[in-house]
Order: C-alpha cells, then structure tokens, then sequence
C-alpha cells in the first residue's frame, strides 16, 4: 500500500517569476514529483515537442475534453485554450507520486475547489516599498507608470489570502528551496500519514 | 512592526526520545527558537540550576501559579508538579521570537486548547513491525511483554490523530532536521505572513 501522491500548485501574480522556478526545480537535485504538461489550442513553435511543451489540440478536441470533464483547470487567453488534462494527474497521484502544476492564479482557484488537499504555494514579489525604490531608481518609468506597476502588484499579493504557503522570489535558489522544504513539511502532515499508520497498527493486530 | 513568534510543541509517547530530540535541537546549529524552561515542585538534584533545569518552587507557590492562571500547561506525577509557566512563552512570543516546548501529550493538548495557533509535532518511533521484529530478535523480553510493549506502542501512535505533524524518530538527526524543515515552512504559511503583506502594502498607499 502507499499513500496518495500530493498535488503542489504553485501560483502567483504575472511576472513573479513562476516559470523560472517551476524550471528551476525541475533541473535541480530535488526530482520527487512529476510536472504536468498543460494542454493548449495556441500554434505549436519551431522546437516545442507534442507531449513535452505542451499537448497541442484543436480547439474541438480541447472543448470536447471540457465537455466530457477531462479538464482539472482550464482558461481561455487571446482566442486560445490552457489549461491541465485530469487524467495525467490523476494517474500520478494514484501511482504515488507528486505532481507539481504552474499555473494562473485564475487556474489555481479551480484547482482548489477540485482538490482542496492540494499544497497552494503563492509566489510573491520581493517588498513593495522596495520595488518601488527600484523602480524609481532605474529612472525608464514616469511617476504615474510606477504607481500602476506597484498597484497592480499590490493587487495580485491579496490574492495570497486564497493560498497555504507565501514564497518571496527574491533570489530563485533560495525560493526553490523553500518550496521544497514545504514540500518536505508536508508529507509529515498527519492528515496526509495517518493512514500508513492506521496501516501499521492492523498489521500488529494481526501479527 | 514584527509578526508574533511561533509556538512550537513538541510531544509524543513516552521514550520515543522526544528530550534526546529537543537537546539536539538545542546543541545544533539552527537555534532560532527559545526553550521554555518547565517549572516543578520536586526537589533540586545536585549539578541542576534554578531557571535552567527547572524553575524550582514549593507546592504552595506552584498551586498559587495555577489558581491566577499562571500556567499554560500542568500535571501532577507521582505528587509533583510539572508544567510550563504562561508569561515567559508570551514574551518571548510578543518579542517575535519562536518557543519551543517539549512536553508530554497529556500537556500538549491543554495548550492545543489555549494556542490552536501552535505547531504542534508528534514524535513517533519508528515502524512497528520492524520494532517487534528487534525485541523478537533481541530475546530478553518474552513473547507476552513484546506483545504488551507494542500493545502501549500502538495506542500511544492513536494519539497523533490530534496534532499537526508526524515526525518518526528512526535517527536524530533526521528527526531534528525534519523538525526544522517544519519550523521553516510553518514560518511561510498565509495566516502567519497575511498582516506583514497587508502592512505593506498600507505602506504603498501612504508613499
């Protein structure tokens, strides 16, 4: 017998950064979950591979996965469809296995109404007022520029509320780690081991 | 402005090891927390020190400490008193710093009452099966006190079902570490970091 595998979604506001760390932790040391290759109608480009960058359909056969419920999350960005197939999760989870999904904050949300036991990690921008500071620094942007850039941003970090875990992405190695020792943390959660030992404690019973 | 310290708790069966754990912690590296100093009514043995060991005090002042609720947690073993006196792990929580406690379980769940806030670690031996499979090969005790010891074993692991994490302490450096990794992630989670975000973002409306 093993325990179910943990679905980790990991979020946050546009231009935090997401992508970078997913790639991050999928190049580094720590391999333990699986990604989860998103499916999308857009045009595949020169050097993306079918099944790999993503699953390329039509647009007919991505809304009949819709349909027939074969979407965990999906959205519709500039005429084209995103979103994560059900079944390639489902089957690693069931294996065992950790799944790992970068995704919208919109997705996100989805997801976690479909799968409350999931870890909900929110990546967030290092300090507004620093942000800020930078900003004005570097001297490209007029005042008014600024202040939407940090209001947007401002925005999206009330978001977090929706989420388990807030991670700055100040530096990219540190914020991998620190999503790998949530990760860690909660596979000693009980909730998610109590049944191994429920297990165990049969298994005396019977000895 | 600085968030609270984390009340940490760490607790399980007895002889699991849960004092090898926490003077480990103690003597390791990551010292980020405070120890909570226990207070008793027994009597002083040579080499101990008042405030270090212990906070030594007669009954009548320990009782004294209960009636005005000066204790966050307490239990009375073969006529002494043992428990965790409040004001210490409130400052030291006031001054954002992290408390650890290491308590028995019947203590860990008056102060689960009083600190949902908590994070509260259960410290368990390792498998069962395997633990039976070494007192059978060990062959000091007979077959009914193996079955008596697993027997204790096995209705002492039921009361993880109470707490949030479960940390088996096959090594103590594992374990240690483990516990570590929980602190650290603890210290991400939403409802810990939401008012320091929501601080500053109030910073960037008054910029």
């Amino acid at each position: 017998m093993h325990e179910r595998g943990m679905l980790i979604v990991l979020s946050g506001p546009s231009g935090v950064g997401k992508g970078t760390v997913r790639q991050a932790m999928l190049a580094g040391d720590y391999r333990d979950f699986h990604y989860s290759v998103s499916m999308t109608t857009r045009k595949m480009r020169p050097g993306e591979v079918d099944g790999v960058d993503y699953y390329f359909r039509t647009k007919a056969e991505f809304e009949n996965e819709i349909a027939t419920g074969g979407m965990l999350e999906y959205a519709k960005y500039v005429d084209n469809y995103y979103g994560t197939p059900l079944k390639y999760v489902n089957e690693t989870l069931d294996s065992g296995r950790d799944v790992l999904l970068e995704i919208e904050v919109k997705g996100a949300m989805q997801v976690r109404e479909k799968c409350p036991d999931g870890v909900f990690i929110f990546l967030t921008p290092p300090d507004l007022g620093e942000l800020k500071q930078r900003l004005t620094n570097r001297g490209t942007d007029d005042a008014a520029t600024i202040d939407k850039r940090i209001k947007t941003a401002a925005e999206e970090i009330v978001m977090m509320e929706n989420y388990d875990y807030a991670v700055v992405n100040d530096e990219v190695p540190l914020a991998v780690q620190r999503i790998e020792r949530i990760i860690e943390s909660e596979h000693l959660r009980v909730p998610r081991v109590i049944d191994r030992y429920k297990g165990m404690l049969k298994q005396v019973d019977m000895a």
